[in-house]
């Protein structure tokens, strides 16, 4: 019998960076594959007593069928202490079954095949993999080092049908680049002009700046055509499978409905543990604590890779989140034949392949440094310097 | 600025239900309209155990990112203890974000526009919005009293290019009709004979039979062209968000790679803690006071519904599940109008209008048994005789 699957998924291929994953995941490897927070960093005596609270005053109201939207009280949080540079009603907000979600949530309400959607390249593979599911066409943007180029998104918005433009400002995956301010503002100004097309923002590693402050969000400097998504995974624990979608009122109806149908709703009992955890006021000490070890580790390194493969690897330091992006000098190495020889030398890193839509780069690595102790960073850039 | 939306959801309209679900919230509502299952009655004192147990022995790599298919762990679980009418091993299961993640994406991967769905006449909303939103033609099928009718079936089965049938062969929302052991022998071979169509069992009820064990399932009788969902939200707690998909290898891969752009993976967090709850051997003994309970509560309603109102409504006592559904004696009645006349009265149900995909009907009414205690289904009985 041959089945015959439909157009969405008759073509979806495994992630390349799952796969990439379960290689590296044997317990000898060193893997700055996966991106993936320190478990060791998670605030688990926190979230104990945050339980704890759910089940002696909660009780199985919590675990309960619960409203599409999320619970109120969460979003009500997350609009008065979680977003400082836009004032937003909870209609405005929406719980998602982490930001993965989300984002499939607004590639499915927004693209038909044939539509089109613009991307960085490179950019987050599983978003890549979602447009790829909806047949919608994408297009590939040009960047420097403050951001996308604005010749390059405005000749793509003013020669193909444009939907939807699909950006990482802070921190990006893979990059690590951050947008400069005036790109944002550049950006915004620009898509004023076409107010058919939605900005789809995703910033889940808002909460990971080494350097200071964030800059504004790109949904608040055009709220009525952008989608905002955030997560709890990179600040709190990626298990809790919890994310906020932020937009205007036209657009987060339709999502809504579209969620019912994908879930019905994200867990009420894990909603509620956030909602505890979060009125402890525990969150920001934790974060500086998260920041603190992880920007050690960026800092720990960079010295290590400049010292041992400087002449062998380029890269941009990045002033948050968890990837460096390093590119090969030599021109005649490729990353994916590269990363073979790593695997037998017990070190795994993310081959540049993976993460372009169109026109594959086959010249950088990425490499995660928050989920690797400082011995490990040390041992495994010395097994990457065997490589060469 | 008008959005266009994709055609998934252009036309997806907020669910019926939802909507009077809502109105029926107000604290003065009885409300016999939801598919709640009666939260005094969840496992609180086990859960609460179970939990403290992922804290103490599971640490931090239960909050971590984790497997798209789910904890292998919690897949041999319900492999050897919760399905006992076809062996299957931990490859053939699949962890879904609760049942109605299972019917979306086994409706996304397999349905293109156009392809024909069959379900049956009336069937669960969740299910008819998710075929509406993948531009598949929806056909209804007749029944009887022992399910669907054999003759109906092969017509649609001879005259229309489906892919995908969706049955829900026990205690069946919104009808409480049960398949009988010949009729599932006899939809089985016949399905036999169109290997290429697909059959969806859709099982939420499974634990909730209060008249003996359950007949053997659709998918033991069809194992390699079905697809069987299950859910945790009845037996255990629906804030759980956690079921499981059952599916021979060909179709599962392909399902495993939706999930993974829809949600990445189900909560590491909840699957630890429903490991934990279920090796606690609790589970039989909840689930007999479950049945017990919800028992006693249909036969309440079945005698105060045929003493106060059986010159009016008509009904077939189900074996298990969550529903009565009564008709109209007076086909001059619209049970869409009733609603309302309902709702000044301060009680709820469900119209049938909403659970047809195609030609409704409005001569009948859900009613949910296993969310309100005894003195609320005598209280609100009474109030819907008034309308009478």
């Amino acid at each position: 019998m041959t089945i015959q699957f439909s157009s969405r998924v008759a073509n979806l291929k495994s992630s390349f960076i799952r796969d990439i994953l379960t290689a590296s995941q044997q317990p000898d490897v060193i893997s700055f594959a996966g991106g993936l927070p320190d478990p060791r960093l998670f605030p688990m005596s926190a979230l104990h007593q945050a339980s704890e609270k759910v089940f002696q005053t909660w009780g199985g109201c919590a675990f309960q069928y619960g409203a599409t939207q999320g619970l109120e009280v969460l979003r009500a949080y997350i609009a008065e202490n979680l977003i400082h540079d836009v004032a937003l009603t909870t209609d405005q907000l929406m719980i998602t079954t982490g930001s993965q979600q989300g984002l499939h949530i607004v590639a499915e309400c927004l693209l038909n095949p044939g539509d089109g959607v613009i991307v960085e390249a490179p950019s987050y593979l599983g978003a890549l993999q979602v447009f790829a599911s909806t047949g919608a066409s994408v297009h590939s943007l040009q960047s420097d080092a403050e951001g996308p180029l604005m010749s390059s998104l405005e000749s793509l918005l003013k020669t193909r049908r444009i939907k939807l433009i699909y950006c990482l400002p802070n921190f990006q995956n893979p990059t690590g680049k951050t947008y400069s301010l005036s790109r944002r503002q550049e950006l915004s100004a620009l898509l004023k002009n076409y107010p058919e097309v939605i900005l789809l923002e995703d910033d889940p590693y808002y909460s990971l700046s080494y350097t200071g402050p964030s800059l504004p969000s790109l949904f608040s400097l055009l709220p009525g055509q952008s989608v905002r998504l955030c997560s709890f995974s990179k600040s709190i624990a990626p298990s809790f499978r919890l994310g906020w979608l932020q937009a205007s009122g036209h657009l987060l109806g339709r999502f809504l409905k579209y969620k019912q149908i994908a879930d019905l709703h994200s867990s009420g009992f894990l909603q509620a543990l956030l909602v505890e955890f979060l009125q402890m006021d525990t969150l920001d000490s934790h974060l500086r604590r998260l920041r603190e070890v992880y920007a050690n580790r960026l800092d720990l390194m960079t010295e290590v890779l400049t010292t041992r493969l400087g002449n062998q690897l380029v890269f941009a330091k990045p002033s948050g989140g968890m990837f460096l992006w390093c590119q090969l000098r030599n021109p005649a190495l490729n990353s994916s034949l590269l990363f073979k020889q790593a695997m037998a030398q017990k070190v795994a890193f993310v081959p540049s392949q993976a993460f372009y839509a169109t026109h594959p780069n086959y010249g950088a690595l990425r490499l995660n440094f928050t989920h690797s102790d400082d011995s490990k960073i040390k041992e495994g850039i010395h097994r990457l310097a065997k490589l060469f």
